[in-house]
């Protein structure tokens, strides 16, 4: 199984997510956040960012019950949607082809239900378009300017992560505890931290999209926006800046509940010997370096995710111990400081009892 | 009474505060916070931020229990000292005067314990030191240039904005609710949006001391700075974007529990008829324009303050309804949009029921 | 004459220029800097930043002739306008009052030619506007969000500081000799460095109106916007850090040749003693922090005034020294080291050589 | 030739220079710029940025000649070395192999004198050291955080991406006119802009060695602690947008005269149809987005580069038009919108005239 070679994954390209309202959609990302619209009709808007040249890294389209469609990456030649074709007939996955692509403005493709359920997709052709990177004229405060990762929840994310290696994947950051369980892990093609994480929790769901700014300040005219919009309540957790990955962050939700992280500076990753960086989950600081709690819709909510004939996958559910649970829930705990254990100031120490009653 | 005319204020100047162990508030005002020393010795430490000329914005003095000795103005000539003399007398409070300074670089002095209960000081004389405004080689990352504000708790805020009133501040922004009740105040004499604030709690006690940076990234840098040193518990509340003032902000608190708020970007306020911004208690854009919930020690910690001769002073409860009850308490609702009523996103409420159960 | 008590003035409010061509001004004021229109009509165009609640603080005006009609102050009270009509009839200068004001939106108003020549006014009454601080909806990246100042080119500097001083500035910085020959000083009424500043050189001219940003990216982005459209040429000069005032900014020039700046971060002056801040005129980094030679240009270039009838006042030569000849002109010299005399980098010399053949 | 194939080249990894006083570059590099210190003795420096996890990305050697001994690449694995040393034995170039490493905390490398003259060096071997990302605790406000890339002199531009194309880079960006003369190129391994740039003038010499930073403020951090050190005359050129790349820029020059770029916020160029950029030299939008006059001396300029035996590598004239020539010398023009020809605005003319006298 592991001999038959994995295609070679440049990067995430795009995501396809199901809105039900797509109205409500289109203001929320091409009005609010400023995607640009590359086409759009009345069942579909595709968008990309400032400095995208392909045709699209988000696609909304209509439909009864909001989900992803497809995790969509893309390969360095068409020969390796050959190999994508082979490598997951023989993990007995299902695997379609369509040399005229499954969406608008992309070439032969290769979708797949991958072994941990996701609909992913591989392709190489695809349509250009104008890189607006130099369009300085058309940004604005909060510009996304690239299309930076995906992330998905799966229960048991050494098993995912063992796939995505044999994928072609590497492992840049996880969170794991002295027992050894591993609650999370960040894997990338493209030199950054990620183009994909492996979330610990009931699945195959999708977590978030993600994408970048230039510079922080970037992320706050987003809050400040969303805030002058009274739609402040889209803003879920952040903005912040991580412990994984040393970006700043920000997490949103959309009209539908799909989650959309704008994050910013992380860090290259380019080398093999690319040191591993392992956090533990007890520290406080692994998913917010300033200590700020994790609120539990993050670590609970994520999307569903559709099978090929657009069907909603079935939940497995994780059994190992959950993040949430470790670190905030009732037999949880974190430290700031490794060797403080539970020591906390005092004055905080009403904020936290009240995370353990979560 | 009211005829004692005011002394003219310039602006808040610096503040005298008590703490218990003078290495551990080094160690935090000038190793992570970078305030400059302008003296030490083994009892006191005089800081100054970098734009300042005068001799020190906070003094640090070695003392058995942590306090605030004085919240200290600057007027804008002698003359303005026996005016200061004269209104406090004319309102029945203890007042002091000593040419030579209660403090080091300070000259001819007047203090009080005001109508409120707090320990106000008064003076024009002041040596002067060098304005490192333009020393950028020891600026740091999250330099602070200003010191920008007080915030004092009192319980009964319309009594302590007409005695403001009357020392020559004017109100440029309050809290309210529909019953006229008034959770808090800004008022100023510099045309910024506050030298000080009254917020509605048992008192006299010191909610914070702000000092302000140039930009956002300032105040970042420094929590990012706080999670390197494993001292991101000292993190309160923030960064986020103030409703009230619409600046940036953070909340810190120092070894003894004393706030510190880091501060960036309110408006000019200088006209007389500048236009009062009024915000509904229940607006949970108010206090964070991104809708983030303020943390319950927030509303309910302060600092003791001392009357004159350095005894603790005692507090008086406030009557009316306290802000934390009215917004995230038991009975307490906020909304982002004033038509919605409570409604807020389904994936939102177990956050926002939570709040409730404080 | 120097008994007439001056006005209390608060601050410079806003000032009304001549263009030559209404829609390419609005193209360059409302387009590109993006400041807001309160009021237009086929003659005017009324525009005010995201943070005035004036009615306005700039209005282009359509005429033959570019020039500047007037530079507009606001005073404390009413009663500051019959102080202000007194002042300037004992320097015997022209004075005009009308109750309903000379532009739209301003009630009872004072226009004088001042002893300098300029076009001076005074007003107290205003028309409201929404104050859009907190309308981060249609903030634009370059966000223009307060008037800073003005600055004027006259051609005896210390006559028109003495004249200012007795109108109630305060001088703030300068640029001198040691022969004793002041370059140019800048003059406040609200605490920031200046209101106006005072250039020498063939006057009465306008040299610059200055709008301030937030952040030096807001600069950036004003910058990177006008490369995208194609109109990089209206850059004159920067972006850079001043020595004076220890500002970041950028100068343009408007369709007409108006010289705009953008200005961010200067300090707090409000104190009484705030201490004189003097560069020597051939510290090269007292007008570009970071030894940027100024181009000749802006030495050079200014925008004519009007007198109360509307006609250009004719121009008075300087007799003292001139900056651009002291510092990059055929006699001229500059240090960067104040002890290394004319020294520098062998790699730069051919540059500066340059400069002494303008 | 082309044959032998080429090693996998992940990134561009260190420069070698040599510098005539050690504590002088000391000064500069690591007190000012803030570089981290790896190792020193009395001979050298070894210096990293705060995000590398190798053991150096620069080298300051003492020697008696400033000059450039080592461009120094990572390579994917132990075995590109030996494909390195074939790909340039084919070339007929003079290879060296050290199995020991040329420098401390490198093993295995090759070093070779390459067709254009320069030498150029191939590890994989390298010791670890921490990445300090997280540090921010000790991250300046000028923090560099990576190497970006090189840039080489080299007369004939066409030739130089020929070979460099075989050696795997791909062109990203160039400048050409239309007449068919390319004036530089930018090539890259990894997915930014470059790796290295190819820029026509009399060679080999180095151009530049540019780090990163995390955004725009701190780049101009750089040059404010430059003016507060009164080092301001080290700035050569910027800070600016660059057209080529989209990047923000600032050029210095250290104590020998070595240029230093620093760098922020070019794009993702990583997909094999990356679109090539190709600017018309007239364009005066290509070196600066802003229209600003690139200084003589950044043409002009360059380090000169050691062969194997550590003497100077003799010059090559460049025998194609020159850029300087093109664009700002005396035959030259330059446009800012491609169909206005040589107009600009009258104010402009006579610094632009002045262009033209160079």
């Amino acid at each position: 199984m592991s001999q038959s070679p994995a295609p070679d994954i440049l990067r995430c390209a795009y995501m396809e997510i199901v809105v039900t309202d797509l109205a409500a959609s289109r203001k929320f990302y091409v009005d609010t956040l400023g995607l640009v619209v590359t086409y759009e009709d009345e069942n579909a808007i595709y968008l990309r960012t400032y400095e995208e040249f392909i045709h699209h890294n988000l696609i909304l389209r209509k439909g009864p019950v909001a989900a992803v469609a497809a995790f969509s990456y893309r390969v360095r030649s068409p020969q390796d949607l050959d190999l994508a074709e082979e490598f997951y007939r023989a993990r007995g996955c299902e695997v379609r082809r369509n040399p005229n692509g499954f969406v608008r403005g992309i070439g032969d493709s290769v979708r797949v239900q991958d072994p941990l359920g996701f609909p992913y997709e591989f392709f190489y052709e695809v349509e250009h378009r104008p890189r607006l990177a130099w369009s300085y004229d058309i940004h604005i405060p909060g510009a996304l300017v690239r299309l930076d990762h995906f992330n998905q929840i799966t229960p048991d994310v050494p098993r995912a992560v063992a796939y995505m290696e044999n994928l072609g994947f590497r492992t840049t950051e996880d969170i794991r505890d002295s027992e050894g369980t591993v609650y999370a892990a960040w894997m990338r093609r493209k030199p950054t931290v990620h183009d994909t994480a492996m979330t610990g929790g009931d699945g195959p769901r999708m977590h978030h999209i993600a994408f970048a700014t230039h510079e922080k300040h970037n992320i706050i005219a987003i809050c400040d926006k969303l805030g002058a919009l009274r739609e402040s309540d889209r803003i879920e957790r952040g903005p912040g800046r991580h412990g994984v990955s040393n970006a700043f962050y920000l997490y949103l939700r959309d009209p539908d509940g799909h989650r959309v992280e704008i994050y910013t500076q992380d860090y290259y990753t380019g080398d093999p010997d690319n040191p591993l960086v392992s956090w533990d989950v007890h520290d406080n600081q692994r998913r917010d370096w300033w200590g700020t709690p994790v609120v539990p819709s993050w670590y609970r909510d994520g999307s569903r995710v559709l099978d090929l004939d657009g069907e909603p996958v079935p939940l497995v559910e994780r059994r190992e111990e959950s993040e949430l649970a470790q670190t905030i829930g009732a037999d949880g705990f974190s430290y700031t400081r490794p060797d403080d254990g539970e020591s906390m100031p005092e004055w905080k120490q009403g904020e936290y009892k009240l995370g353990n009653q979560l």
